[in-house]
This record gives structure tokens, C-alpha cells and sequence, in this order.
């Protein structure tokens, strides 16, 4: 095979596999056929703290986050979705880099809180906020819900008054129109995501009726793994342009504008690419058009940010030939990376999933590579060439950092969970302590 | 509408729902239109534990558990798959009504253990079983394990060697018939499950070569969800007859035959019943054939037990219309009732949902139902004919007494986890404590 410079692997991976070159070159330039995380040997990493592990890139995460706030310029908030990696590590580093949060759950909020994000800088979105949840996030000083519904506007004020505080809300708007060339769509349709736009007039006067709420703005998010920077920058105008509308019509500055993310990120081989500069320049016009100095624009990604710093290293169990075709069974599974064995999925594809010290070879033959469990779900590709493989060598899926633990059935057979650890400037850490398998009875009682 | 008789809901619940009457009755009488467990109504559960809450019927578990010991006869030994629900009080009230268990991981085996199992009575079954766990599983004094690759005897010799004990082994086999009217199949193709049946003579040889495995038997578990009582009865005779056939061929005793399990379940108003009278008869008369005094005859069911105790109570949050149609937030979803919400099912149908305090409500309305995250996978049902729903009002899920918590991913987004009663004779305990917002930051590091 040739080897033509570091960080190509034209001769074993095809032209269509970018995203697994993208994937690989965003930890390490591996000028060998060695996995590595910013320097260190995805072996040496699984010796030390066992696998299944899952590893972040303190320098991945820099450099994503670097790459997006240039991409989407200074007039751009961008925030962290910590639901894509409710890490405390992951969720503080991306703080320090300058990126806000944006919670989903009063769970989140605890954590964006001891990430160090300051609570009146937070926004709270979801359809099912209980009154319990935000009396609590009032509590905490939280800064901006984001409402999804006219009652909703109630509890928000009942709890402000309850607590004497002002609390602002920016209204979630289901515009008509789908987000093109996003694989899961949130809007343009009948939904319990945000309030359709013919009912928002409605939902402003609330929010003005209440003397404890102020009004920020608008927020959509029309749907996630958008591989169409265009029909981002669309869906933004279309937003953009009904807020100078109503702000006309209703005589109110909707001053906060949250603009939504989405932007995909490759899971398989032959994924797209989403054109980050692209949708920066379209941004860039929009808000040079529609700009004012009491404007705020915010961007939100979860995904995006913290997926290409994440890899999940597992390790071959054993293997074993059936009808004719090799099976190799690995110590890590659906339970732990449910996302890459295509949980909640409907068409099954193969994850970014790599021989972690081979990651260059030529002999290459198809396998099935499937996990612990006791179920054919449990299993993350069908048909995947790859090097040969034995019991005790590595395996790693990329693009990892995102839907993880969090997104997995942990308790699914009672395995311990796994560890994660963040790798900086080669040397690493434990960020997420191991589970153990006695975890299974915390809290039960016979 | 006519009540003509308690338990029956006949204009409510078209023929085809009598998944929905069975499960409901499993429960109590429903003289009324309330939800109740075993006496308790669901608003008093709900009111003095919270929502989401699971609920457990020792009633029902009882009375199942019996129905099927009934019904397989006394020579057969039931055990219960823990995988189906690690509740350590299910698991231990299934043990003292006279079911054993079967264990697919080391915290299984601990729950196992913790429920009053006595090791050598259990049976570890897995396809991918790590060095570590065997090696632990034997030093806990584990009696059987089911072994599914060549290899992995070796490994097990090793750790029983090490330990200077002797470990049995039954072979789990691979036929290469499928299970005909199972919805997941496991067997009768290229399968990391099982030996294949060619290569099991080898593997009953492997056995024998080390002197501290004894051989048990076999083992079959050829697919879940199975709705053809028939089908398994052939399945079980295939294995029966390959058994004779080694025996005379292999010059072995193969007392111990697992047969497995996998009796369906309806998830599903429309959903087929599994003849569990068929499938007892059509054993009994296979036994008759085949048994001898040292004969051992297991059958393993999990779902089957479990799932007809338990309901999944969670409460309306709010209603919204959207695009002319009519959805309900609930405070519970996909990250704690994750199979109700068709996570890893292609087809999405709606689970068995009903109006806790208007069972047999007349006017019904389709209405879509959704979890409080934001991704519209969180959701039960598109479109549901129900009584009206209101902030506040509670909904169950019925048959959720299996792959409830353990199979969700909890997790996601962040929210604590629900807890879990116990119903008997009419008072409740919690066998799992709530959880709490905080415990997001569990054994993390920033």
C-alpha cells in the first residue's frame, strides 16, 4: 500500500470515506497505522484505564470550537446544547473556550452550574418543562426559557411571581417550513415543538400581560444532523425576516435571536460534509442586513461540537466463524454506544469504526462486529472490511463524542458503565469514574 | 356507553384490543373507570410517589409466575432471564415462587446473588463473557455456564483450573432452523449466538478434554418475541432430537436441555396472544418422549413473566394544538419507557396507552403523545384515540414490567430517574429509590 504523507489513507479508504480521514485527522496526524489520541496510543490508553472507555480530545474540542466561532464571527453567541455530551469536563472546557449552554433539563442546569457557567446567562429549553422544574430553575437564577407553548408563558410567570424575580422568555417559533436536508426534522409540521407561527402574535401579548416576564426574542430549531448549510442559512433568513415582521406589526423589539444548529456531523464512512464556511458566510450576510447594536445573535450545537473529540475504544472479546462468516464479538456495545449500533435508527449503517493498529491495512476481508449482549441488535456492523482481528486487540468508533453514554441503556444487562477520560496535551485523565457491576442494586430494595 | 359486565370494554375497545382487556385484568377487576393496581388507584400511587413512576403487581407477578408452572408442568425447571427487569424485588419474589434464574452478565449475577440465588443454581449465558467475568463469575461459585463459542471453553477451563474448581457447561446450540412467528431471531443463520450445529461435536469434545468442565447439556435460544406456541414446541423438538442424535453418535450424556424462551408479549393494542396452553401441551407431550430420570428440562422466559406486572405512570404536562391537531407533553418518555417509544424497533406502533381515570371514555379524540426532550423520537403514539386529556391527568403503560428502566437510555437529557413500587395486597413500598436531578454529576471530574 502506499503511504503517500500523514493523514492520507487513499489506498484503503476510498474517496467516498472523507469522513473517516476527517474523523482520524482530528485526533492525531498518525503517521503510522497506530490509533492515537493527541499523541497518545489508543492502546497504551486502553491498557492503562480498561476498556470499554470512551476518550475525549482536549485539543479535538479547542479546535472545533476555535474552527466554529471563527466560522460564525464575532457577532455570533454560540452555545453549547449539553445534552449532546452532559460531561462536566467536555461542558467546562467548551466554557472556558467561550461558548454558553443551553439546558434541556434541570439536570443539565445542575451541571451547566458546576461547569461554571454563571445561571442569568443560561437558556432552558424543551416542551415538557414541569412546574416543579421551573420553580427550581427560577430558583437557581436561571436567565431565558425558551417557550414552547401559550400555558407554558402561565407557569413561567406564576413561578416568577412566586419567586419575585423577573425572568425573561424568548418564544419558540414552528415555522412552516421544513429545514431541508436534515436527517431528523422538528418543524414545518404539525408539532409539540415550538408554537406555529400563526399563534405567536398570541404568545408575544402573553408574555406582555405578565409583569415578571420580560421578553428576550424568538428561538427556533428546526431540526439536527443537517448536512444542507444552505437550508440552514434559509431557515435562518426565514425567521429573521418574520421577526422584522412582527416586530412591525406588533410594535415590540424582539431583540434575541436564536437561530438554532443542527449542523450535521458524519456517522458512516460515506457521510457528507457540512460546509461550516459556507453557513458562516450566509450567516455573516443575513446578520450584516438585519443587524443593531442591541441585537443578539446565538447559534446552539450540541453534536457538532464535541462529536469529532470522542472515540469509544472496545475490545475483541473473541471471534468466531458462523455459516460461513466471521463474527467478532467485542466487550463494548449497544448498551454504551447505542447511537453507532444504530439504535433509534431506522436504516443501519456502519459507524466510523476503526482496527485501532491497523488502521492502514490492506488485507481487509468483511466481518460482523457486535457486542456482549444477548440480542442481534447489539451489534454495530453487518459487513465491514476490515484488517483481520483477534481476541484482545482494539477497535475504536470515531465521531464518538456526542450521544454517548448519555444517549445509551446503560443498565441494559447490568454491565458496569464505562469510564471516560480526557486526553490533554498527552497526558490523561480520568473524567467519569468507572461503573461497577454491583451498580446494578444502588437504590433497590428486595 | 354500556358497562355491560366489570372488565369488559367492549365499546371502548374494539375486538381486536384484547391485548389491552388482558393486560388491564392481569391487573385488577376495573369495576370502574379508573386505572388501578391490585386495588391501588393509579392517582393515589401517583400522588404519593410521583410521576414518571413504574408500578409492580406482586399480584399479577404471582399469578403469572404460577399460570406458567401450571402450565409447562413439573418437569420443567423456569428460569427467570433477569435481563427482562434487574428489579432486585421482582427478581426475588420470582425466586421464592419457585423460578430459578439466568444471568447474562457479572451484575446480573450480583443481583441474582442479592435476590437469594444461590450460585451454583444459576446459569451464565452470553455471547461475549470477558476473561474478567468468568474468572469472577467462578469465584462466585457459579454453577453453569452456557457456553457460546469454541474459544470461550478454553477461557472457562482456565478460570476453573485457576480457582481448583469444577465449573459446568451446557453448549449452546445454533440450529439452522429459524423460529418461525418470532419478531427477533437469533438463531437458523451466520450468528455470533450459539455454535453452529456442525461445529457442536467438536465443541462437546473440547469439553470433555479438560478435566475440570462437565459437561451439563445444551442449550437452544433461537429468537424473542415469539407468537407461535407451535413454533417453539418444533424449535424445542429440533434440539431434543439433534440432542438424541449426539448422544448415540458422541457416546455423552446430555441430561440438561435448555430450551429457551422468547413467548411474546402484546406491546400492542392489535398485538396476537401467545397459546401458552399449546405451548404447554405441545412440551409436555415432547417430555414424554424423551425424559429419563436424569434429565433436566429448563425453559427461560424473562418478558413473559415480567412484563404483564408492570405499568409506566406518567402525567400530563401540558396540551398544545399544533397544526389543527392535538398533542400531550408527558413528564415521562423515551429515557426511562425507551421500548414504548419503538427505540429500537423499525415500526413504530402505539404501546398499550390508556387514560388512567377514564378507561372506558366515550369521546375519544386522536391525539399524539410526547415526552418532555427534544427530539421527536420521544414519542409514544402519532395518533391515538383517547379521552380527553388535561394538564395534570396521568396515562399508563401497560405491560411495562419488562425492558423498562434497565432498557432506557436514562441519561439522556439528563433527567432523574423514575422510581419504582411494589404493589401487594393492596399497600405499595418503593423497591427503587427516585432519583435525583444532581445525579447527573455522579463520579464525574470537570
Amino acid at each position: 500500500m502506499q503511504k503517500c504523507r500523514p493523514g492520507c489513507y487513499h489506498a484503503a479508504v476510498p474517496a467516498d470515506e472523507r469522513a473517516l480521514t476527517d474523523a482520524l485527522a482530528a485526533l492525531d496526524d498518525h503517521r503510522d497505522d497506530e490509533l492515537r489520541i493527541d499523541g497518545l496510543a489508543a492502546t497504551e490508553l486502553a491498557e492503562r484505564y480498561d476498556t470499554p472507555l470512551y476518550v475525549f480530545s482536549a485539543r479535538a474540542l479547542d479546535d472545533r470550537l476555535a474552527a466554529v466561532r471563527a466560522a460564525l464571527g464575532a457577532r455570533v453567541e454560540l452555545l453549547y446544547s449539553i445534552k449532546a455530551n452532559p460531561s462536566l469536563a467536555v461542558t467546562g472546557r467548551l466554557r472556558r473556550g467561550g461558548a454558553g449552554a443551553e439546558v434541556a433539563s434541570l439536570g443539565e442546569l445542575h451541571l451547566a452550574l458546576a461547569a461554571g457557567h454563571d445561571a442569568p446567562s443560561l437558556r432552558f429549553a424543551g416542551p415538557g418543562k414541569t412546574e416543579v422544574e421551573i420553580a427550581a430553575a427560577v430558583a437557581l437564577g436561571l436567565g431565558t426559557f425558551h417557550v414552547e407553548s401559550h400555558d407554558e408563558i402561565d407557569t413561567i410567570a406564576a413561578a416568577a411571581t412566586a419567586a419575585h424575580r423577573r425572568v425573561r422568555v424568548a418564544v419558540r417559533v414552528n415555522l412552516p417550513q421544513q429545514l431541508a436536508g436534515a436527517r431528523m426534522r422538528m418543524g414545518g409540521r404539525s408539532s409539540r415543538f415550538g408554537i406555529d407561527e400563526d399563534q405567536v402574535p398570541a404568545a408575544i401579548e402573553r408574555v406582555g400581560q405578565h409583569p415578571h416576564l420580560d421578553l428576550a426574542g424568538l428561538h427556533v430549531y428546526a431540526g439536527t444532523q443537517c448536512f444542507d448549510a444552505g437550508a440552514f442559512v434559509q431557515h435562518a433568513t426565514a425567521i429573521v425576516t418574520r421577526a422584522a415582521a412582527w416586530e412591525r406589526e406588533l410594535g415590540v423589539p424582539l431583540d434575541e435571536l436564536d437561530l438554532g444548529g443542527g449542523f450535521g456531523v458524519p456517522t458512516s464512512a460515506g457521510d457528507p460534509t457540512f460546509d461550516l464556511a459556507a453557513a458562516g458566510r450566509g450567516l455573516g450576510e443575513l446578520i450584516a442586513a438585519h443587524d443593531r447594536p442591541t441585537r443578539r445573535w446565538f447559534v446552539e450545537l450540541g453534536r457538532y461540537l464535541t462529536a469529532p473529540c470522542g472515540v469509544y475504544l472496545t475490545r475483541v472479546v473473541r471471534t468466531k466463524d458462523s455459516g460461513g462468516e466471521r463474527h467478532v464479538v467485542l466487550d463494548g456495545g449497544m448498551h454504551q454506544c447505542a447511537a453507532a449500533a444504530g439504535m433509534g435508527s431506522v436504516i443501519k449503517r456502519a459507524p466510523l469504526l476503526v482496527h485501532a493498529t491497523d488502521l492502514r491495512g490492506e488485507d481487509r476481508a468483511p466481518v460482523s462486529l457486535g457486542g456482549p449482549l444477548c440480542t442481534p441488535a447489539d451489534q454495530f456492523a453487518a459487513d465491514l472490511e476490515l484488517p483481520p482481528l483477534a481476541a484482545g486487540d482494539l477497535v475504536a468508533i470515531l465521531n464518538a463524542g456526542a450521544y454517548g453514554i448519555s444517549y445509551s441503556p446503560t443498565g441494559f444487562l447490568s454491565h458496569a458503565t464505562p469510564a471516560e477520560v480526557m486526553v490533554e496535551a498527552g497526558k490523561a485523565r480520568v473524567v467519569r469514574e468507572r461503573g461497577d457491576s454491583r451498580d446494578v442494586l444502588r437504590g433497590q430494595q428486595p
